[in-house]
């Protein structure tokens, strides 16, 4: 057994982390810290998990993470930056859920999170951990950023119409919706049920820094410059994103679908449906497939590609496994096979 | 009091009318007709109207509308096609929340709804009741179309910058999404708490009935041929419709906030917001009015519009109300009075 | 135009306060308070409420309270009583929507509220403003209490049974579910709806404050001393309160659902309808309506009653509403004749 | 691998015994009907189960159920007492989901579901699948009646306090709340999210069928009898049940926890809380389990029970599961490990 790590257990990618590998065949967590929870058994925060988890919270300062093989951080952005070095130096490896690692461009990354970066070298050492796109690089990597949520189910809905040269790159639109679970679990009025049940918006319309974290991913990964309008939506449940994407064809009568299916084949975590199935966010609660369609409607040139996951798995801690599958040497999919849970 | 007639009381835009009509000062619901309640009174049939409605469902073959006023038609597609004829020519008022009369170009009407029309003259002659494209029409008319709930949040939202030539008209992009009562009330497995609780999905992104609409109001209230893709999705939970919508601006720098406010200075039910106002759903339920913002987000070149009512009201039965006020010659206003249900 | 004052506006009684006093023919806001919003305008914070409300919030030691006829507290437990003796000096109505005098016995007061009271004098003063109960009491009174929103929910379901001796009052069982906006809009984590939608539980099982209260008020208005066990419940949804409420009969064959009809014969808020009906939080949304059925399933002794109300209606603004208009000699239902709100 | 039927395979406790068996090491299904999908395939009709089930439905006319070692019924009520007996006659095991085995006294049952039974001697050979109770007739059972959602969470509840001779059983009340998933998958107006989302209320209050089934279930395995008041509440919500348990306790001061700690020691679904924990419908999510706390508040005599299920695990498809590991020699924990998906 590979011994984990998770440093910030309480919030929802942490849990999360806990909930999927509660069940992993080759990894156990063996350290969990949690500054507001330290002493706590983990069980007795998140009775979810009663008889699932011996654990107790650690206070992060005291924690023996520097004998794990492996540690997530499941923090705010700002913390993976001033911890991990210390425990890259040890040998550990890092897979980072927050923001810290994933964009390259640190004018980029300073200006929308608001703070200096404390580790640039790191930056530019990280993997940005998208199977789908860095299989290979995220095997031998000692860090790895994994990708926001939004940032998975769209960069996953684009990748193949970019790649085959399908599209206008310049006018893209992705118009994301996500539970609120995205949002986390720090005390906030504007996130109360009564705030936000039974009521639908948008929200960061003036720009959402998902945005930049997409540009650049596909950028890099396609030598294309998007010109990318994204506008996320705060949807009354729990769990689940949809992004709908919209795109210029730059020539009519391609089968879309195949280039998608084609592209994502021996994907274990893509699923390429045909478009007359329904994309709905629960057909992949609690696991950690993106399900996607892609179609032409009524052959006006737009294609429109709907793209769904679940936010803390496929879009936070369920990619996070599969990354640490890779890094581990470990079967990719082990600890992730879970069906949707639907209804 | 002016004397008003239901025709199909039992679904949700029949019970919002009465719901709307029990407090409207010069109007009165004197004859409400169900086929399948025939005989039942309508507060035992719908208990939210207990102490508020003294009627009875009548069956529609013996229901005395003819001494009506006016008649509200809230049936299937296809009903009011063939029963208002004979109320019109008895000098009855007539306003459809159906199809039936949306759509001036029969062919288009008659491949999205798969039937023949059965009153094209009237088609004709009936008035597309936005009030704020149709006002002047609309007081005089005999016959009203009443739009649809995505039509009338989108259209409402892209009439200033159409009318001001501000976009694009080639490409547009309409993400649209609904409560979930604006499926009706018909018995249906997709439409059980159980199967669209708690997960989101677009769907006829093959192609929804109300792209036309949008598409022929708006040539015909600009004068400009639209390319527009408009994709639905269903939100879980009941009420309200949220438009999101993307166009390219011919140039840089105007105020759109301030377009939009001076379109709409004198409407009662459009309010303008500024930008950095959240819109939610719930600010509008219950209620007739559409609340919208308008940005360019980073200055991209794309304006992106937000525009939300609620689907029952400024969606169906209240923008009826507020034809019928216009038509009758009463206080456009009336009975239409009522603050947002928030939280 | 009696005019009115508000302490603590920016939570959800006192933004329902607002929503009901817009459409009051009577009353009208003049003064409204917030310590962390003061200086702002009402429909900035409150978009709900744009274009039905000039108001700004003021600084409450600033606020021009002392000019009004009447002041809502709709506050949190604790500021009434240090701030409603000056008004009421003044020559002032107050009406409290927290509980400082609810309970007429101090020392459990003092216990359950876990302070010291600062206005004892007043404690025995005030009305607590159950029309139902205490109808001419309120009506004279310058200081009311307004009740709790479970108390109103189950004291209205049981005052008929004990006023007619009916039920053993030594062991009732009352079991009450709410939805989240009666916790209030404080930030929490316990309320998000990440952590309360899509899920069911009971709280406080130990011991809630509206025991005390039902309890002491069944005692006043009966002479019954109860023994009561009340569990409340949180229910993923935003607003109303449904109690059911079990007790063992007296006496065999009694017609209930008369007894019931009779006792609120005359009260436009209490609508009992025949047992067979629905008895749905959402038939009240919106309303200051409580309505209930009572029966005695399958003769087995044990009267069940179901009663709702919109917690924050008929459960707190619209009560207190209601108690105004008796405080101030106004139409006791003036501003309070909506419709409910369904679907 | 066992080889595993399951007739009618598209509600909701067909669909959910798929997503288990997907995980079992040790079962697999070969054979499932449904006449409506007859010749589709499960993943087109049920596409959360892409990926994990190549089977397609089948008419239950030609399908080989007899090659199966054991045939789960997940079809109306009715159903498996007319198709049952062949199987067994064939050797097949057989589990029942719906209710025609579930109670012995056929009078009560004929009276309760409204027709005659089919398969007298079957209803007594039956064993009542609730492992707590009946593991060891379990284990040797050709038939199995798997018990209602209700009635688990609630005998469950029930158990250590009649078995301890703790509480009086002539009056019982049980309040318990389902979400929509309980009333499975059928096309019903009452049902849709529009009619019972953003609302909550109690159902057949004067009778449900699961109270004879309780009853009975506790006369047989404690020999005494009950006067028991089941009240059924529908929560708006997709899964999960919570029932609260009330009922007056024959003496004081007895450590109810340990009780039921002791009672349930042993057993792999049964989670005694401590009385502090939140007893939350999603801290069993997904899972085979039953969380319980048992309290006396304020010391009144009264013993409260707060117990949740999974109302499709450990109320229906769950049970089944740990029902048939039983039957067939499995691990009874095989295929059941999943730990609860919360938030």
């Amino acid at each position: 057994m590979t011994s984990i790590g998770i440093v910030g257990g309480t919030g929802y990618t942490g849990s999360e982390l806990l909930r999927l590998l509660a069940g992993h065949p080759q990894a156990q967590v063996r350290v969990i810290t949690s500054r507001a929870d330290a002493g706590q058994r983990v069980a007795d925060v998140l009775p979810m998990l009663r008889g699932r988890c011996e654990l107790a919270f650690e206070d992060p300062a005291q924690a023996p993470l520097g004998d794990c093989d492996l540690v997530f951080f499941a923090t705010p952005n700002g913390t993976a930056m001033e911890q991990a070095p210390a425990l890259l130096d040890s040998g550990v490896r890092v897979v980072d859920l927050a923001a810290d690692f994933r964009i390259k461009d640190l004018a980029v990354w300073e200006r929308w999170y608001g703070m200096r970066h404390a580790a640039p070298a790191l930056v530019e050492e990280a993997v940005y951990g998208l199977p789908e796109l860095n299989r290979e690089a995220i095997r031998g990597a000692r860090l790895v950023a994994n990708p926001g949520c939004y940032p998975t189910a769209i960069t996953l809905g684009l990748l193949p119409l970019l790649e085959a040269d399908l599209i206008e790159p310049s006018r893209i639109i992705a118009d994301g919706k996500s539970g609120v679970s995205g949002a986390g679990r720090k005390a906030s009025t504007g996130l109360l049920m009564a705030e936000v049940g039974e009521s639908f918006k948008a929200y960061s319309v003036a720009g959402h820094r998902h945005e930049p974290e997409i540009q650049e991913t596909l950028r890099l990964g396609t030598g294309q410059a998007l010109g990318l309008t994204f506008v996320p939506h705060l949807v009354p449940m729990v769990r689940g994103i949809e992004a709908t994407i919209y795109a210029t064809l730059k020539r009519p009568g391609v089968d879309l679908t195949s280039v998608f299916a084609q592209r994502y084949e021996s994907e274990p975590y893509v699923d390429v449906m045909p478009a007359a199935l329904p994309v709905e966010t629960r057909s992949v609660r609690g696991t950690n497939l993106c399900r996607l369609t892609v179609m032409e409607p009524q052959d006006k040139g737009v294609a429109v590609v709907q793209s769904v996951i679940d936010n803390l798995v496929k879009g936070a801690a369920g990619q996070a496994v599969q990354n640490m599958n890779l890094m581990l040497g470990l079967p990719e999919t082990a600890g992730l096979d879970g069906v949707a849970l639907a209804p």
